[in-house]
């Protein structure tokens, strides 16, 4: 356990004792750092997961507070899944539509979708980029930036990729429209039609849709909900279907929100690399961390020794600018296949995204924004917990997760997730039902909800009516 | 002969007899108008062809004046294709992608890039309406417009086809990543991999690319270097090959830049529909007229009676905004499989490029640019036919077409473009060899060059040194 840890436990403990009442205010972040000797970050650490578990709660410009009413009773954390690891040809697009067209509505309360909401994002800050950086377009960079994308946009990612101790060359890059394009290359770099593909389970139902599109067939790998996918698992896959590549989210996974640990990030690449097996990392909620730093990339353990085989892939759809498509893949040994694809298939991103946001990220507001981001998202989570601890029957698991904007959830044995999307559809609110992430649509009794919007007494009272509709 | 075809024949006579000599002044379009009675339009339209032949220039606030020099002795026109017919699978990106690569330098004459100049475009215009439009974006707007587009930027669209008279409802039309996206997707919804698809001879490298890409077939259809494909070849390949679908450029097809007839286009629909087969039309060059009016769309024949079987696509990249990114699909009765299919490969266009052209067509100077870049696209093919003539080797063979930004160059017998292309790129020219537009790699004594970019000395010069590279 950490020191964080440690110290958010010991509160937890003290509130759950009463020792610390409903609505008292917590040490502030100098007295515990003055007088314990802990570390200010070590602090904030603690008191944002004590947030994030809905035990405490902040308040602006005075500090934190017990949470009010009742201690928290979190449910239970879901079981580790169990597919029967068969290789299956993928049709969930029809139930994926449904779905997705059902929660489209803004008069929805959408925790059935797959954004956080825009309201979260700097888009004052990128209009005036986009205007700027388009002022000063030079004409002859539409043709010069046809396949890899903007030179200035690339240094930038790879930039990052720096920091994260992962060396990826700004040419080794391909600049793509969002990653579930960089996504579709990549599984066509590796894979032919009839070819089988590793996937989590539960796995993102897009990642499904393009399996289907390009007639890949997908085995379900067990997968822990706050660990990520089983290596043991894993392995046992690798052995019986010789599959063409393996494709996961290491950090923060969508429906579920499982971290992999750095060390089995590494064993990970290993164990892929062994086998001669590509790893399409699809990394997309990796800065939306409520933890210290970002978690690791797998893609960091893809040394040369480990043959390049790793294709990271990422975007900005998530933690900045939805609309403007531009997301990359760092496609490793497969650069130049990707690159091609991408001029084959749509010849380049736009431009003016792609400009705007090379000029947002050169200002250096990025990382401020994703601080404020990420304790939105923190909050909110907390707020949704509670709310479902509060109006979800016994028996339901929900998942905690350490980032991301997703919560899953496991409702007694019997529930039916699409009657429930149904159901809450009629009084205005969407989910995401457990079967949209399986090839299989298993996960009946499950559903993903999205926390990713200003909590209000609206959505109070959105999670009540579930309750109300999974009893019954 | 129409009216103003007429016109401009008597006046190209009168050159060619030296009754009006080099630099001499023609009458203006208000004398023709008042002594002979020719309306302004048709008198316009005279020039503006005679302009494109070269015969006669404008100069700017003064009028139109007998060109100078030579009298042009334009070559004449190549001869309609012969391919054999036969599926073959396509393996041309090699090639291809050897040949952009090498084109994409700035310092390089370009005329082997499949773009015009990005110089002849409103980018100050287009800068400001991404500015206003990126200001008022309502953030919604990013999830609500998932998968088929924008709906203002489709309203507009339609707008333009009802003025065309083709019927499509804006619901009917999904906004792509540029018309190559728009392509890739319509081939997607009709046909399957190992299907074959009915092509031009030539035809247009990426698309190509994109049957290569998704493993489809080639069978190339004999083609008229003015008038388009053939129809009894065409009907003659429907019934020996059950095609999956027949790709084709309606008007001023890449490389030829042959222009079907109305009535052909007619018969082309009922041709294909009587053998229930797809017709997706690409028609991105189809605003680059340098007639009367714009060229029909095949789409306008696709009656209901028609069964809703041709995909129109376009696009603004080659008439507008290049690297907006920005093309559509109007795919008819496959109008939802095309959207989905957008969905699962790309989600969406960019936003802020949609939003500005929508705010840009909506503003009204669109027709205005086009009207501005026709006349300059003409006035440079009449200066590139004229050098051709000038340094080219006898034999040779050029299209003069009507519209687009492409001239089609047969070489005598025993030339052979790909080491042309090398010989050229090393003094500083490219061109684009025939064989990138073949599945069979044919053309080899053929080569593309765009006109696209304003004329210069250096453009003049490099003509020249093609001609000597040409003549050994």
């Amino acid at each position: 356990m950490k020191l964080y840890e440690a110290l958010a436990q010991e509160i937890e403990d003290m509130v759950a004792q009463q020792v610390l009442r409903p609505g008292e205010r917590l040490p502030s972040v100098r007295q515990q750092h003055a007088r314990r000797g802990a570390s200010p970050s070590t602090v904030f650490q603690a008191y944002y997961l004590l947030e994030a578990r809905g035990v405490i709660e902040s308040r602006p410009r005075s500090g934190y507070y017990v949470a009010p009413g009742r201690a928290p009773t979190a449910a239970p954390e879901p079981e580790p899944s169990r597919p029967d690891g068969a290789p299956r040809s993928v049709d969930v697009s029809e139930l994926v539509f449904g779905v997705l067209e059902a929660a489209r509505s803004r008069r929805v309360v959408p925790f059935g979708s797959a954004f956080p909401s825009p309201e979260l994002f700097p888009l004052p800050k990128l209009a005036r980029a986009l205007a700027s950086s388009t002022r000063r377009l030079d004409p002859w960079s539409t043709v010069a930036d046809l396949g890899a994308g903007n030179g200035e946009l690339r240094r930038q990612i790879a930039l990052r990729y720096q920091l994260d101790g992962a060396a990826v060359a700004a040419d080794d890059i391909v600049v793509t429209n969002g990653a579930l394009e960089a996504l579709n290359l990549c599984l066509q770099a590796v894979a032919r039609p009839g070819d089988t593909v590793l996937v989590e389970s539960p796995s993102f139902y897009a990642a499904l849709q393009a399996l289907e599109r390009l007639e890949l067939k997908a085995v379900e790998v067990a997968t822990h909900p706050r660990e990520g996918m089983e290596l043991g698992a894993l392995a046992a896959a690798l052995e019986r279907h010789r599959p063409a590549a393996c494709w996961l989210m290491t950090s923060f996974q969508n429906p579920l929100g499982s971290l992999m640990a750095p060390d089995k990030k590494q064993a990970l690449v290993g164990l892929l690399a062994a086998h001669g097996v590509p790893l399409i990392e699809d990394d997309v909620y990796g800065e939306l961390y409520f933890g210290a730093r970002r978690p690791a990339l797998a893609k960091r353990y893809d040394a040369p020794g480990a043959q390049g085989l790793v294709l990271h892939c990422s975007s900005f759809s998530k933690c900045l600018a939805p609309g403007f498509r531009v997301g990359w893949a760092a496609p490793g040994r497969y650069a130049r296949a990707v690159e091609r694809l991408k001029l084959t298939t749509s010849l380049a991103a736009a431009m003016p995204s792609q400009l705007a946001l090379a000029e947002y990220l050169g200002q250096g507001g990025y990382d401020r924004h994703l601080r404020q981001l990420r304790a939105a998202l923190m909050g909110q989570q907390a707020q949704m917990l509670a709310a479902l601890a509060e109006h979800f029957p016994p028996g339901t698991r929900v998942t905690h997760p350490e980032g991301g904007y997703f919560l899953w959830v496991v409702l007694p044995e019997g529930a039916d997730a699409l009657a429930l999307h149904a159901a809450a559809l009629e009084r205005g609110i969407s989910i995401a039902p457990g079967p949209m992430f399986s090839a299989k649509r298993e996960f009946r009794n499950c559903l993903r909800l999205n926390y990713g919007h200003p909590w209000s007494t609206e959505h109070a009272a959105a999670i009540a009516t579930l309750g109300e509709l999974i009893r019954g």
